[in-house]
């Protein structure tokens, strides 16, 4: 991020209102926790607690917020595609989708684990998608109860950069399980010592931390994992319906998401999430991709970033269309280069998705690619080295002839960003090319993707990790 | 605009170096101006010229910035319709295009009058575009000596809005005959005290004001008429490679057209546009769409407005895309968001642009409209009014519970920024709807559009013009 200066849509003073609110509420008004134990553990570090409520004082939530670091580490399994959280933007998988839109515009359910590698794979080629794993696809070849496993087990073979954790879990146990993989992979000793995945926890908006989500919290900060805060709510549905009411209530439950972490282990890497969105009243949904919904996460991302000075994810680069079209184009790059303006380290959903998170498009993904390369080299800003300014190069020049055959411009041929899949050329050559249309164009960049690729994990590992699934399974076919 | 900050892509010390880069070139290098009146003019006002060249010293250059004002009024025939440049984001028509691409994707030239009438009607109907008239097409079926005329003509008859005076002239001569038919709509006097237009100048690259724009400015200027700076130069082909080299020659060719608005008519009013863009050096041509171009579109705004208060304009919005796909929506959204936010004032090409300026889409035009509104409420930014905070609405909300039925909700339901033209709906709705795609929704917009379009300037008037338009060709056949 070369920018010398962020947009920046809250004064000072509105961003300290915000953060006052927030205190307010979360003394006030207090955040369920539906686990004895989170509440218990809050109880020990200074909240009051009445019955599933806890009451979180300003002394609580300011010390846990000293605590957290501005940006971490997340471990790869080749060292190379390691990533910092708080240093580049980073683009994760989707995450969530339901169907998957093929380039003939059909769209189904029953994915299949193998579709799920597929989009592993994907993401593995794609040079701007930094992280792998997640749960952008949910196959229903497996049992349900291992899918998390399964899920984990297919990115771990096809891909060598981060691997985010699944979300699909039943249980507390199964979060278990799923660290537990990471260790057949890692070791014990690096896990407990590295972060190598994070878990991604979602309040239930307004002001509830279900059961599962505390456990979530519990258990990766226990193991030494940062949890990523998706406080998600809709406006005027699950929030109040002003913009800066919605983002008071999403600062609000990532700040008590946040103390939870901060009692469990001081220091555990904490990633708020900007995924607040524009509630359509009509379909009592979520809409992505409202300009409205960009302002909120510009918002959240402010306060994250530069209020409390802690890396922020958003949920960007979205679209509410339903196929490839100029709607999706204009949507997906509507959010994702503001947040990216905002600075945001970390983004979901900005590959691949369609229709308000619900279906994955695999041409989508690999044109995605280009879209967020495009989005990095505007926030890499302007060559401001002191020969940039060319003033030689002008002297030298004559009136009204052009630059072309110019030492520099023969040094620099190679310097300008370059589409790769958006169409550059004359019209005539555009219309006789193979695949004029572009979906048509990144189906033939996914069809020569998954014919290349190959399997990336040690076999001895992958035999290790589908032993563990087996076993898993096996208990819980005895109900253990 | 309620931004609280504007992105910033050069520091206050280059901008400096910038400017000082740029008085170096007009004091050393010298631009030419292929006019003598031009020249002799510049030489009384203190530039020293030697053939066809001028060299403007510091003085001079910053004795005109300083008269220059930072925003000015454009008069409509209707009141209401009339625009303040440096207020608010203005829209103005494309300009320059030659295809017209209909919604079966069949691109053709050979435009006609009618066709250039019915994008103005498309403009009127368009309550996002703030101008009309200018050239988006050149029609072929009017003789081209009196093209501009009756495409001016085209444009008063149909719309309300500001016209911009089309760029289509083939002497001075031409330039004048324009600003008559403002003055048979307006009144001599009204025009000479007003400002009813302005004029397009484009220098060539690098450092040439040609005999025509020279010319255009003296006209237009010398009658009262804002002149619009439209310096385009490519990096790598008519201006240096480097995206801080094509600044300073595009901001350097700027202010020595300023200067000469300046030596004609002090304090008339001056719009530097950002026009630069990366030169594709394969096709030695432009490329509007690169995020390079977006680079420097930033970067030469901030200058204009930051360091120069001038007001600004850019072009942007536009695609290298042959159609209306999702290529085109991510390039439209990603330079007109982008300059948006660096506080443009006026943009060029952001309705229904294609193929780097070389084709019209009706349809896209009618979609753009949605966009622009778009990214006008992106930038409107955050309601900050103490009572949005509502801190009291989430006390009063249980945890779990919606705030569907809050009086809060009830009240704002309709605050909400919401689609025109894109698909919010859910999935089956909207494949069982009568047109699922978007450019033949759009389509349905112009037909509906084309069907109600009426003449809203008054006969009487419509007849002088004609009468002025017969007169200029009785002119033209005679060699007068």
């Amino acid at each position: 991020m070369n920018l010398f200066q962020r947009p920046k849509f809250i004064s000072d003073q509105d961003m300290q209102r915000i953060h006052e609110a927030s205190l307010y509420l979360l003394e006030n008004k207090g955040i369920v926790f539906k686990s004895p134990k989170a509440l218990a553990l809050l109880k020990e570090h200074g909240a009051r607690v009445d019955g599933e409520i806890a009451y979180l004082p300003q002394a609580l939530v300011e010390d846990c917020l000293a605590k957290v670091p501005s940006s971490f580490r997340v471990e790869a399994v080749n060292p190379d595609r390691s990533v910092t959280v708080g240093g580049d933007l980073i683009i994760h998988p989707a995450g969530g989708e339901v169907f998957i839109k093929d380039v003939e515009d059909n769209r189904r359910g029953e994915v299949t684990l193998q579709e799920f590698a597929d989009l592993q794979k994907i993401y593995q080629a794609c040079d701007n998608v930094n992280m792998c794993g997640y749960q952008p696809l949910s196959p229903e070849d497996v049992p349900k109860k291992t899918r998390g496993l399964w899920c984990l087990y297919e990115s771990m073979l096809y891909t060598d950069k981060p691997w985010l954790a699944p979300m699909d879990y039943s249980s507390g146990a199964d979060k278990s399980r799923e660290l537990d993989m990471y260790e057949i992979v890692f070791g014990k000793e690096f896990v407990n010592s590295h972060h190598v995945t994070w878990s991604i926890v979602c309040p239930e908006s307004p002001m509830v931390y279900s059961r599962f989500s505390c456990e979530s919290i519990m258990e990766f900060a226990g193991r030494n994992q940062p949890i990523t805060l998706v406080s998600a709510p809709m406006s005027g549905i699950t929030a109040p319906i002003h913009i800066l009411g919605i983002i008071v209530q999403a600062n609000t439950e990532t700040l008590a998401g946040l103390c939870l972490a901060q009692c469990v282990r001081p220091g555990i890497p904490v990633l708020p999430s900007a995924s607040l969105t524009y509630g359509n009243l009509k379909l009592a949904t979520w809409e992505c991709s409202s300009p409205d919904t960009a302002l909120m996460l510009a918002g959240a991302v402010q306060m994250y970033k530069e209020f409390y000075h802690l890396p922020a994810r958003a949920q960007t680069g979205v679209t509410s269309s339903k196929c490839v079209d100029y709607q999706a184009g204009y949507e997906t790059m509507q959010s994702l280069l503001l947040t990216a303006l905002m600075d945001v380290d970390v983004t979901s959903q900005s590959a691949g998705s369609l229709e308000n998170l619900l279906t994955i498009s695999f041409e989508k993904t690999v044109i995605d690619n280009e879209v967020i390369g495009r989005v990095r080299r505007i926030i890499q800003g302007i060559d401001t080295r002191k020969d940039a300014f060319s003033v030689d190069i002008i002297m030298e020049t004559g009136h009204g002839k052009d630059f072309l055959m110019h030492d520099s411009t023969l040094d620099h041929l190679r310097d300008g960003w370059q589409a790769e899949i958006s169409d550059w050329n004359r019209y005539d050559q555009w219309r006789n090319s193979p695949y004029p249309d572009i979906e048509k164009r990144a189906n033939a960049q996914v069809r020569d993707i998954l014919g290349n690729a190959r399997q990336l994990l040690e076999p001895s590992v992958a035999k290790a990790l589908e032993k563990y699934i087996a076993h898993a399974e096996g208990d819980n076919r005895n109900g253990k």
